[in-house]
């Protein structure tokens, strides 16, 4: 490999030239008129695969529900079809979150500059065109190195994750049974380290469950002199279940709830111990406020436990009044995270049950609706598996550093889509840090990160090519996928 | 008074008329733009006033705090010096709520229009430049019957009434001691019939305190995900802390609040239950949801009995993010209602010691603030004395029907100031009623009501001319303001 990763650093200037093509693009899919340059995207991958001999195709998602445009396409590419190798499927993403100049950043963001630091500065270095186009830099690496691509590629680019992966889940049922029939194994690189001083890899996400919860009072807001003791108000009911669900301890009150949770063994939870996450890498900016006193506990809570955040409580009367208004109708925002081994529709089960029963217990003359609005399934991966050691192995080779092994409080669908649909292992291989600010303004990617990156990921495909032969008479293709 | 009611209805032409020159000065208080238009209509006052021989002078207020702007001056008027006669002050305003065709009207809202039913259709028809130019009127009426006027009138209308009074305590308490030292009794003409099918004098409003409750946590919005189980979040200590006030059947929970509320007597009830107030009177439109069965109840409850209402739990963080977020800091609105005989005082004492007690059994590392922003006393009125006595009778002749003695729920600031600065009896005398929609689209008189409301006021001073020299010996002028 030492062939390759003198030719990565060799092409640094083309890999960061193709960095600023892409970032020139401004393919912010949450805005219908930045939807031409999020096509415009696609075609720019499809040209720079084209050029580097992958067979790329753009598979369209059709329509917006609700809306005349079109969706942006999935960039879907082919690299190898050698029978003796893996093939892995690598999903990113080509659009980016807004951005302007205005917002705050020093600079144009869609003007790849390079810091005084070496930073590489603009919107989609790290999130996710950096990575994406990390891919590319890979194969064409290997090909000027004159080494022969390790494994088989399937890249699965998606223009729709910053606005909610409308169509993906669908589309990809559809071409698992063809085009995606012979993955072995996916590769996510849409994650960062956990810290910002080490490299990790995620094997581990919890599921959310996302409710509304609405009472209804009065036809309408009314003034809190004139009616105030006359009527049932809304927001009493509200505010008391919302605080039934969870107390300031952050302990969730829902009966039964924790039952389902795979307790952290001894084992783990010294392996987390040793993470290398600092103070600042666990609270980057915060000002504490922190339910406990160890950085471990702190970790455990917010990725091996389940919790409950209550987000909004609102007056939901369309033209709502005046602030000493009684609201005549109160919707109540929270969500749960849940862990390894807790069942979602069981969650889902004891929520609705608690509320309804702590509802009645009220006597209140209003009438309660509690929605379960999005429910996706926690993430845990077996690190065991050959992905997640090649993963390993390359970081080690690369950084020089034993990765961290984390698991992340945060619930990526698209993990979990690929796990159920595809039935295979998957990894999340990050190439920037936490501190890249990837949805905030000044978005950036440290040069070392992106050209080890691309350095990474050659070094991963080797290592799968080698532990793919070796574990190939043991996991046979086609296992089922994991009970999520 | 034959020849004053005759007189009346003989004028309606021009009484009309001076209405609908009122109305199309568009004298709203709360919006810049149109403070001009405000000044405007108190020179059309004095021009009014001057003509018909009241001595009328403009007393400036100063400037908005904050602003460049001036505060609308106070219009003050004096008719009639005679040391025989009581010498009652009339308080009205002459500004109004914001009105615009786009908002809904069915008409220009400045534009006087009559509807076929006879109603007058306008912005300020009934709030409250019907009433303020009744008294107008009402002298111009006994002038061409040849009726002396049985009253020394004082006049004092105000031009920032809908937008928070500023400057009137202030200005008031220093005209006290000078301009208004010889007031007998106070007469308010800004309310409206407790229904809207028989005529009712009010004798009691609520007081309020008005509270925010501020939770702060992290030092900004925090994802749920990445950070749930890891933060102390204001929200449910925000949510537990607002569900401790008060329950779902609107009993407020906090500790020795209903010590000081003057008990409701049975002769009160019974007097309650007379009142003549439809089920559709006690709940316009609003559908329900009420706490208890019957009207009397209804009526004790948001009129003679505290209140507390949770009015909104907001995120307090600028530029609050995501619906999904932990919000790092949070408040919480609330008021009391207060009545006769609750100390105003005492009460925010019980409101604090028990948020301070329950904060701190929360065990919660965030923080927490409770301000009492807004403070106003209960208004109880004697109904014995001349002032209403001399309202009752008044209408009585003018509607033929006896008047209902009402308690209302909200508060009007402006009638404990002028019991507070004055020490003296204080009336609510209504010209319209609860439907003529005083803040909303469409607000209207009915024509009835604007020439009856003329003769009211005319019949009200002439019975208060009667009783008061008959009660003069009883209750010595200046006698000390009741403890409220």
């Amino acid at each position: 490999m030492d062939h390759y990763y003198a030719k990565v650093d060799e092409l640094e200037d083309r890999f960061i030239n193709r960095l600023r093509k892409g970032i020139r693009i401004p393919s912010i899919s949450a805005y219908a008129s930045h939807r031409s340059d999020v096509f415009a995207m696609a075609e720019f991958i499809i040209q720079e695969m084209t050029a580097l001999g992958i067979e790329g195709r753009l598979r369209p998602l059709g329509k917006e529900p609700n809306t005349d445009l079109d969706l942006p396409p999935l960039v879907i590419g082919r690299y190898g079809k050698d029978p003796k190798k893996p093939t892995i499927l690598v999903y990113s993403h080509y659009d980016v979150q807004p951005a302007a100049i205005e917002d705050g950043w020093d600079r144009n963001p869609w003007d790849l500059t390079i810091e005084a630091d070496g930073t590489l500065h603009g919107r989609g270095t790290s999130d996710d065109k950096g990575p994406l186009l990390a891919w590319l830099n890979a194969i064409e690496a290997f090909q000027e190195a004159g080494v022969e691509v390790p494994a088989n590629l399937v890249f699965c680019f998606e223009g729709m994750e910053e606005n909610g992966s409308t169509g993906f889940r669908q589309t990809l049922e559809e071409e698992a049974r063809t085009s995606l029939a012979d993955i072995d194994a996916v590769c996510i690189t849409d994650t960062t380290w956990g810290g910002n001083s080490h490299p990790s890899i995620t094997r581990g996400l919890r599921g959310v469950l996302f409710y509304i919860l609405t009472v209804t009072g009065a036809k309408r807001d009314a003034h809190s002199g004139l009616f105030g003791g006359h009527l049932s108000e809304p927001m009493t009911d509200v505010a008391t279940l919302m605080s039934s669900l969870v107390d300031s301890t952050g302990r969730i009150l829902v009966p039964g709830i924790y039952e389902g949770v795979k307790e952290v063994s001894n084992s783990e939870r010294a392996a987390i111990e040793t993470l290398h996450l600092s103070a600042e890498d666990v609270d980057p900016g915060l000002g504490g406020r922190n339910l406990h006193d160890s950085i471990a506990d702190t970790i455990i809570a917010r990725s091996r436990l389940p919790s409950l955040s209550l987000h909004r409580i609102e007056n939901a009367m369309p033209g709502a009044g005046a602030v000493t208004s009684i609201p005549a109708k109160v919707q109540g925002k929270f969500s749960i995270r849940t862990v390894a081994d807790m069942s979602a529709e069981h969650v889902n089960r004891l929520v609705k049950d608690h509320i309804k029963s702590e509802f009645k217990s009220l006597k209140s003359v209003n009438s309660a609706e509690l929605v379960c609005v999005h429910k996706s399934n926690w993430f845990f991966e077996d690190v065991d598996h050959w992905n997640y050691q090649a993963a390993k192995m390359a970081t080690k080779a690369v950084w020089n550093k034993e990765p961290d092994i984390t698991c992340e409080g945060g619930s990526i669908p698209i993990a979990l889509d690929l796990k159920e649909v595809l039935g295979k292992n998957v990894l999340l291989l990050p190439m920037g840090k936490p501190s890249d600010g990837a949805h905030s303004i000044n978005e950036k990617l440290d040069k070392p990160n992106y050209l080890n990156g691309i350095k990474l990921f050659g070094s991963y495909l080797n290592q799968v090519s080698l532990l793919y032969s070796r574990n190939d008479a043991i996991r046979p293709r086609g296992f089922k996928a994991a009970e999520i």
